[in-house]
């Protein structure tokens, strides 16, 4: 049960072709919280296109589009008014982050559901995973195997009371069965777990990283690279591991802002190392 | 029927002498969409200021105007609310692009043809180019020859269906005869055809350009050489050459917002090698 | 009376560790002014992230957040419209800035003096003790050993009047035993002094230093190191020569927003020279 | 009447001393045109803080004010009604630039003839010229000869009809009599005349200038120094010496907002040479 060695995702990072065009190197949406809350869903989204995704979209409630607009360029944004609508404005996408900051309530319980019958991978996070705390089944029933969730380990423990009395990694692979779909247990030693048994451990972790909005970031990345239709698990392992590697080449005054801005220089060095 | 050597185009680069003022600099405008869809002209906008467009002014529809005003400062803002008001907001321009999350609508239909009875080169991009898909006539008869239409193959196809059978040298080619404008196909080999019968690829193409916002910095970047009275087809090559240079020098992990900003190491290199 | 050699606070910097979550890293909250006013605010909730702690949240006046919310990202925002809400917004929070920008005001005592109810550490700058040049010992009897004032000359002759007279490190001494509160008084060699007796003079004050907004960023430097659970006295000095060493290594042209950007580089010296 | 050699202004430049404080150190005001055009006011308050004013204050329209809060920080911010509310809002600066992008109106006229009646040096500039083009009497009767007039030749032909047929250096310096204050005559060669008869050519001009806002960001550095209580010939002569060196060691590609992030350089060369 001990982690695969990390670098083995090298090989399935998805560096676009000569051809490729931005609608098919992905699609990525990023669900924001409301009119005060939106930092965290533009932390996600500025990540998930700096990894790669040719498209990152935030889907807002009405009242917070005027918050949002001016402080995009490439990311594009559509306001949606119900899950319905939300359904709608992410037709076509390869994956969706939802949660950071989005509200622990049933409307974001209604979000997650609706999204689940979209065709996009979901990447479930923070008030994304508390909403289902009275109702895990809600959640887990909704999960697709491609899906992934990114609990902290007060998050964990609320939709797998009991788990980690197993250790984090047994609670980990234990989780990704319960849940259909895989679980990235976030911690000095970040614990990925798939639904069919795969599980890693991130070697590469540190301290930089205990700053707001670090986890919306790694969300946004781990969407980034699903949209490119990189397997969830590689995605999960190979964004844990450059979000440490970001944070690890900054040091001390790392905010969360920095690693979306780090993000090239690792990424040129994977690539180089693979060609 | 191959295409010319790209860098036969730095001679014509519209470097400023010694007295030119910013007026005389070049004017470049560039159309914004509605308020939630600003960030494409900003980019443009941004693009074609750091090409050497001497002044550079959004035009937007009035309810984008508290959207743009706090995220520009050396770019200049005029709301319009019609396409008379439009065309009165040109007056004096040498340049306007159009198209860029412009909106699929009549609107749209009407301010690229009003937009074409000032004096200014039009460069129509993206949804500029789609309004037309049922009326390419009403397109092609508002264009003179230095106006720029800079379509992606889906776009292409939209305005000129069937034409891409004989080949992307052969349809752009075509496509411009037709058109009476130069005509960028945008793709891995971008083709760059004039109606006079030029024609060039662009042989610098890279695959980090496949991302959000890309095209529509270079329609800005061609938009600001025009707007400089550089030839419309030389100022589709040097643009689109300019446009890859820059992504190259970057790497994995570039977004379009960094495109302007590498503009003046791009610029800097061609300088020097001129003087 | 002469002031301990500074670099004996270095032992006691608040480095995470390897399990260090962001909320044990340190909550800070700082109080903006009104909609035109709030840049202090986050000036000095900038700095307090890049200085370390985990989270910071600007608690602002309704009407402002609107102003604040497009310009923060990692940054956490509430709105409150009562020293009550003010209260219940900072619930959690380890430390609290108030003061840049509030305005001298009743309200700025009502909201001072209900925060002082909480449990976090308060750091009191500019108009928050601008608001007690009246009723001094309104303040005072409201703070704890580990507040702490920064006040600048004619924020000192304010609330300690003829103090000075006796030189500015017995004032600074004398005024921390009044107030019952680590005292900053603020100059070209800023005077350090606890309600213990301890006291100290920063040695590499520089005068580039003397731009607006400067004292924003120090108030968030102290704020987010106290939120880091440093002692008060040892997180002011530290502050103090941090933000000197920021401002000195920067040179002629410093503006305050150059400081927050600034801190890696010197918290990397620090740490380096630590292990 | 040959300009004198440039550098001799570089022992009047006013670098703080050990106790200087931020409000000892200069207040600069910028006059905000409209809520769609204040980027000019930006650009020029940026400039005034980055030379080195102590305090910098937009005074803004009512309406403007929430699109120039979001993008400011250590800038303040005073919205302001009627020509009698700009003259309280002005009390205690030392310089006001008013004319980037004010309107060519009468109330454009009236501001600038309140603002003359309080003790703050004036840079008049753009919009702030025109405005006189009919009147330029009422212009001249209001200044004094601290303050400074910045005309491009087409502003300078409205305000001084037929001098330019004497020369640039005679016109400016007889602009500069009739006008009772410093003219700084914008060009290739910019001419700067004092009213005594001081007369300068700076001498190290370049075409990357030629870009929108430039002259905003000259106008806010004039301002800048002035508010320092440079003398007002010298700042000028100082000024455009140094904006000039910012564009040239950018080079291509320059656009206005380049120049106060130029400006720390620029100075700690002429820092070090002067020590």
């Amino acid at each position: 049960m001990t982690g695969s060695a990390l670098p083995d995702w090298r090989d399935s990072l998805p560096w676009p072709g000569a051809g490729t065009h931005k609608h098919a190197r992905g699609r990525l949406g990023v669900v924001s919280g409301k009119a005060t809350q939106t930092g965290a869903a533009r932390l996600a989204a500025r990540a998930g296109l700096r990894i790669g995704a040719g498209l990152v979209r935030i889907l807002c409630p009405p009242d917070a589009a005027a918050v949002i607009a001016p402080a995009i360029e490439a990311v594009m944004l559509t306001p949606f008014g119900s899950p319905e609508a939300l359904v709608e404005a992410c037709e076509g996408m390869d994956a969706v982050v939802i949660g950071p900051a989005a509200g622990v309530t049933e409307l974001t319980q209604a979000n997650v559901r609706a999204l689940a019958t979209t065709g996009a991978a979901l990447v479930v996070d923070a008030d994304g995973l508390t909403a289902f705390e009275a109702w895990p089944e809600g959640l887990f029933e909704a999960l697709d195997r491609d899906d992934v969730l990114t609990p902290h380990e007060g998050e964990f423990r609320r939709l797998f009371p009991g788990l980690l009395e197993s250790g984090r990694e047994a609670a980990a692979a234990d989780a990704a069965r319960r849940a259909g779909a895989v679980v990235v247990l976030k911690g000095p030693e970040t614990v990925i777990a798939a639904p069919d048994g795969r599980l890693a451990v991130n070697g590469n972790g540190t301290p930089w990283l205990a700053t707001a909005g670090s986890g919306d970031v790694l969300a946004g990345m781990i969407g980034g690279l699903v949209a490119q239709r990189m397997d969830s698990f590689d995605a999960a392992r190979a964004a844990a591991w450059m979000h440490a590697e970001a944070a690890r080449g900054f040091g001390p005054g790392l905010i969360a802002e920095d690693l979306p801005e780090r993000l090239p220089g690792v990424l040129a060095a994977l690539h180089e190392q693979g060609s």
